[in-house]
């Protein structure tokens, strides 16, 4: 099977000028198919507070009222998305922006209320990804908004992880997937403030007890779960790591 | 050659639900290829007051600033194409929203400041059909936010209208293209508060004397212009309408 290397980088990257031209300019070395998934939670936030909408995040999620899905449509769908693509174009990389709804590419349903209603969100139903294997096979290079629709109409704000781990996961049923979460630590640290204590592994099994033992940070917990479904759905190779290491390929490795 | 419907849509239709609802009531029911170009400029003009950037305006175009820029962007690129490309998912109908930039579709240069600087304003340069074209063939149904960008990593504003007529001159190589151009009348009218006075048909001479005799309305003429031009690089009817007409064919024929 063909290499298909997915990239996620969150916000702090794609929001930052420097960041995002270091990452683009590692990106475009990537040799085969490649798709770029990107955030945007911090603009989404500037952008809110602009517009008198208050942010309200639980356990890292964003909840989205309908005011807020229209500051992350605009934001992930829009400024980011088409910014990243014009300058992946500017490097001669045939990008395209999509969100889930685009070639029906991601649907899913709006997260049931139990102890909080995250209102606009989502959570994955499926991935389609016929349309999009057409495209990597024509040479271009998807760009991903963290958006998913319900078939009904309704536009979704969903978790760029979850998307990024979801589109691997289907994927690895046409290629070999190569999927690196890309985030401002070098990898998994057992210390939080020490680089050095970085895993350069990390098990299912290990995971678990780390979770119970408290080790891992609250933050990376979501990350991880995303990265250990996508290897059991058959992904070849989930990488924790930042965006100088794409190309070296240090950080956490998920076994 | 196979027939290919561009119907090009202003912010009044997509920015009003029910208004929208009956456009893509309409525009499903096209047989063949099609792609809907929109504006979205009241939005943008809105989202921008909130967010203390003003509108200025000139011949019915908007000075770009940097900031305005990002404004036109979200809302286009975003908020409007998204809600669309949903909306039209609800329907079966297999949407993509795209940009200019996307695909590398619509090359434009930044307005030269003469009299005015228009600012991150965009006057087309080339358009890249192959993957749309691609897409056509596949049966997807292209959404088009009025974005251009210049090869060099600058996304630019540019008016709808021009968009959908470069589009349509380009895609007359390879189809049968009929384009649309719906609006609030019915048709071009010789006298603006009188829909009886439609004109069925309208010749490039007789443009240019109603322009002399100031006939026809100055906001009239950039679409009028447009047409024809499209009129004249093959595309094979060009229609001024409103969405009402969209399967009646009604409205004024560019001849």
């Amino acid at each position: 099977m063909d290499r298909l290397t997915i990239i996620k980088v969150g916000g702090k990257v794609v929001e930052n000028p420097t960041a995002l031209n270091a990452l683009l300019d590692q990106f475009v070395r990537i040799t085969g198919n490649k798709i770029l998934v990107h955030g945007g939670g911090n603009t989404a936030t500037e952008v809110a507070a602009k517009l008198g909408i208050e942010t309200r995040m639980v356990d890292g999620r964003r909840i989205t009222s309908q005011p807020m899905l229209d500051v992350v449509t605009m934001v992930y769908g829009g400024l980011v998305n088409k910014k990243v693509v014009a300058q992946l174009q500017a490097r001669d990389c045939n990008a395209i922006g999509l969100s889930g709804a685009d070639l029906n590419l991601i649907r899913a349903r709006k997260r049931p209320v139990q102890d909080i209603d995250f209102g606009y969100v989502g959570d994955v139903n499926d991935v389609n990804s016929r349309e999009l294997r057409f495209l990597l096979n024509e040479n271009v290079v998807p760009v991903i908004a963290p958006l998913t629709h319900d078939g009904k109409g309704q536009l979704l704000n969903t978790n760029a992880d979850t998307m990024a781990a979801e589109l691997a996961g289907e994927l690895a049923n046409y290629f070999s997937v190569y999927l690196f979460f890309c985030f401002d630590k070098k990898g998994v640290l057992m210390n939080p403030d020490d680089e050095n204590s970085m895993l350069h592994e990390l098990s299912a099994s290990d995971f678990q007890q780390y979770q119970n033992d408290k080790i891992i940070a609250a933050g990376m917990i979501p990350k991880l779960q995303n990265g250990f479904q996508a290897k059991r759905r058959g992904v070849k190779e989930v990488l924790i790591t930042n965006t100088e290491n794409i190309m070296t390929g240090r950080g956490t490795r998920l076994v």
